[in-house]
């Protein structure tokens, strides 16, 4: 089984289970961002991590070398995602994306956002006119700098 | 001069008068990153603000009505973008993507984060390890509603 | 069996026992595009409704939390249809696109209608020069406004 | 100027002189969806509309015959369109196209809705959890018929 | 056994029965060239037709529920064929379809060749300089009419 | 002036005169399909026919010899058309082009149509249920032949 | 099997059986790049010949039928080749390729080299500086004739 | 004016001088489809040579060191080419590029034919059925090698 | 079994048996970077040495005679890759590309860097500000050169 | 003037002037490859530098603080380069891009390459069988870590 098989054995198990991405993030006590993320496939899951996860999700033991190896990353089928969803960022980068760049600049000078070095999260918070879904990226800042082994 | 055209003369006019996004929101009063995106043609300016925009940019005052007008959104060149500043919020979406639009339904039920009730902020934040890029994506939940105008 | 296979066992298991989706709308009383979208892939169904339906099509039990969690939408094969009954929607987008777009700047402001907030209707009308489909895109006015949780 | 330069001079000409698209279809006693689309060039506009419309907005007489012609018609800059307000409805198509496609063919047999037998009309209905924004797409219906010029 | 499987099982059933497409139409007495397309998973099938191909073909009587819907349309495999026989239409589209385009105004006014009401049709004619393929595109001419439900 | 800026004026500069394509094959004597394929740059004009229509069309004789050379071909400006009138030929492709493909095949052997030796028409022809746009595609079969310039 | 799939057992019998394209070729007497090409699934393979290629490589007689049949052509899983060894022809098309149409049209007029009426020869010639692949693409020159078969 | 505005112009001035690609090369002692590349903007032309043909075209002389630079190779507007003298030979690489790929590892082993060590041919060859097209591509063949500046 | 189902067993073969890609390059004796692009269906591998990796891995002997043939090349699913290691170098090429070409050209004049004969190494080097990934592309440079075999 | 604008002028007037990168690198005291891809439009220039950059190239001072401003990047212009001597990069991405991931798996963990902390290099190297294009990315490790601010 590679790893997009394991994924989907993954997806429908939790499903069966009736298990919260919560519950499986807090049996392996790391944050429910990085565990989602990780068991949709686009992260190594170390071993003694996934035991606990394979044995809370009935999956067969053989799984875990492969989800302890850096995965091919990139988890939208298509170029433009189509799921609304997922969609709605997609469009906050074509909308705002000239702008945060700016402001990086503006902020730090040249360089980029690390998504490497990086956390996301996903929080519920309540406001008066409606709750509000927010999300923060978070990577170090990385300057461009012109370095080279030998210097 | 169309919205595209005086997009451009602006981002030229910014870096000639040697003035800051952050100067031209502080002049009328406005969040920076919604001035940003506004001045790189991805929201209408009301005239009121766009008559002090075009005055400090040295802007001819023809440009105001068009300004004003709801502008053809989207604002990057190509379905995935080059820029690496830029494209690094797309990678976070390749790889977190999937488990953004699950922990939003594990937090909120089936809907979406409204990229229209919504807002964006981009801050510098110190930390031990580097400063780092935080960038929130704020927007209203809403649930996929079956509603209709008769109901 | 994942929600792809899902969706493709209910198509055919529909049309082997002659049930129209007027039918199965009618049995778990819901509306009928609605019905007919979810059981396409494009809701979730919850596990209430399901069971009826499952029942009517004898589709395997195991499939009911499958369908009750929200799916990856987005069921067109390629991003400009080929399909020609679905294609004219398509092509009228691409006539009328610009023009709907500026009326409901022109009525509402800058904004968007709801694709989430939202219901369609299918309906058949008499006309003197031969029947008429009309389909009904109903969705809630969201302006653009910059909000955040923190305000 | 061809057609494309004419639509862009139209396009500013309006917002320069303050007139909304339902002003310019009164003056030529038209529809506004029709009006709308025809001058962001979708539509042949006969030369006694386009007379009155050129007066109104100040553009050179010579356009007339240009705007007379049947067009090449697309008006989307993408395949898959960016701006937030026209993508809603190619979500829509996304996420609702193979339920209509269904509803049709429940309703009427095998065929199409007509886009060219077809009218577009654009509404701002009151409901108490907000205003909406109802979009019509009202075409004949065409059924599949094998038909030769012979027979 | 969904559309594309039955196709698939269509078309090496006929191979190995060493049936030619005229055999099969005659069998039901339709046009050759929409038994082909039907058969070819572009139009459904009459169950009192498809129980004659069935039969004649082999195949599984569990299909022809599935015959007698109407299917996704759309049977080429890349949005421009690479198959030569087939991409000779489509070039002839490059060179001839703005022409075309011209002439259908030029003879009708604003307006398309319908391709629902419609027949298609491919005939041998001998010619000293050779034998010639002439296939006949022939559909009803639909003008744009501004129509709607309610007038 | 290129190919297509000579084009582009041919087109304009006929609807300033209201010169039909019928006028302009009548000048030069050949059949209307291929002039007008001609003068949207699909074929080259000798110089001779292109002395009349330049002079018709009162352009600038330097576009003879531009006129005169064999064009780089290819007049659609996106691989899928998405102007409806040329469409519909596209969707006809879709839904017909593997069937035209099987008989070709079953009449002729293994081949193409040729759409070099080739000609195309369009005509209208009356019937009762309203007037037909009649498409003949008319090419010479062409076997697939192994043949060297050795043998 | 269909006959992409028979294609594929081809490709693995002939390296389990350790035989040559050449040694196929010369079993069945013709020349060997047509021969590869047809194994390849592009040409149909006479039933008289694929019996012997059936019998040599081991394969089930039941796809001599479906060797027969004119396939679907168009070999290159992606629109532009990524194998190095083919993807150097398209290259030399991009670098070439308006060279060659230039030269075509000096020698010949207007028209093109038959990819019908056409052989395709693979040789290792010799040379000082290192043996060269030396590949002929040998096709009948078509102009453009505008011929009918009324005509 | 840079490169690609230079080939348009000796594009333009060749036409309208008259001259045939093979006189351009005939003045400079050098292929003629070398040069006919080279002035399609694919070559450098060293300034010995272009200082000739710069006076034949009549061209201004700072053209010169743009022609004499490696330009940014690659001459179709798209990635297939729709001119169809161009495309037969993209055609011959759908149908018979797997073909030769194997061939050239059959007669050579693994590697490429080079597109660099490289020259291309067009003659036109007479034959009893029909002069022919036959276009010669003749690259050095180069083996897979792993060798590294250090060995 | 093909190769590219061999490839994939030989990835899950060697996670599941915790072997790295050196100890496999080790027991060949070949580098390290050719013996995982090798395995990964890149390049063909002698019988000998697949002999050996096939025991160590534990597959069946049939996959030696396809492991030694030319593969079909190209690894990435997607044109632009998206898995973020990958990803960097195409992000490399997006920004110095262009300044590798002038820089190739300044050096060696008109040519290329081959990618055949060829080698690339991946080594990891200390530095102060953190260890660095080092990679070498390494290729015999090509001047562009008019040669035919008969010359 | 836009930056594309500027590296346009950038480009000629070097050529113009017939200056070496490597000459106007030494003008300003950086390395050959940053220079060329900053003056290519891929990098800011510190108004210091091209102060003397503009002198020496002759530009209008103007261009000074555009030139200043962090660009817009990616310099390709199609998402696959056409232009040989950038595409064997890209093909060497194809055929070793997996085997460069996994090496960097192997040698350093879960993570990238910088394409930021990063330089490149172009060196010529002499060798035996012929002299050798040696391009060495040089890039820091980022280690995929989970880090936020607030922690």
């Amino acid at each position: 089984m590679n790893r997009n098989q394991i994924t989907e054995q993954i997806v429908l198990a939790r499903l069966a289970k009736g298990l919260t991405w919560q519950q499986l993030a807090d049996a392996i006590g790391r944050p429910v961002a990085w565990t989602t993320a990780a068991l949709l496939g686009q992260h190594p899951v170390p071993a003694e991590l996934s035991n606990v996860l394979v044995e809370m999700l009935g999956l067969d033991r053989s799984v875990v070398p492969v989800l302890a190896a850096p995965p091919m990353r990139g988890g939208l089928p298509t170029a433009v995602p189509t799921d609304p969803t997922i969609y709605r960022f997609y469009e906050a980068l074509q909308v705002y994306g000239g702008a945060i760049k700016e402001l990086i600049h503006e902020k730090f000078g040249d360089g980029i956002m690390s998504a490497i070095n990086f956390s996301v999260d996903v929080q519920r918070q309540t406001h008066s006119s409606g709750d509000r879904v927010v999300v923060t990226f978070d990577g170090k800042f990385l300057p461009y700098q012109w370095v080279s082994a030998q210097s």
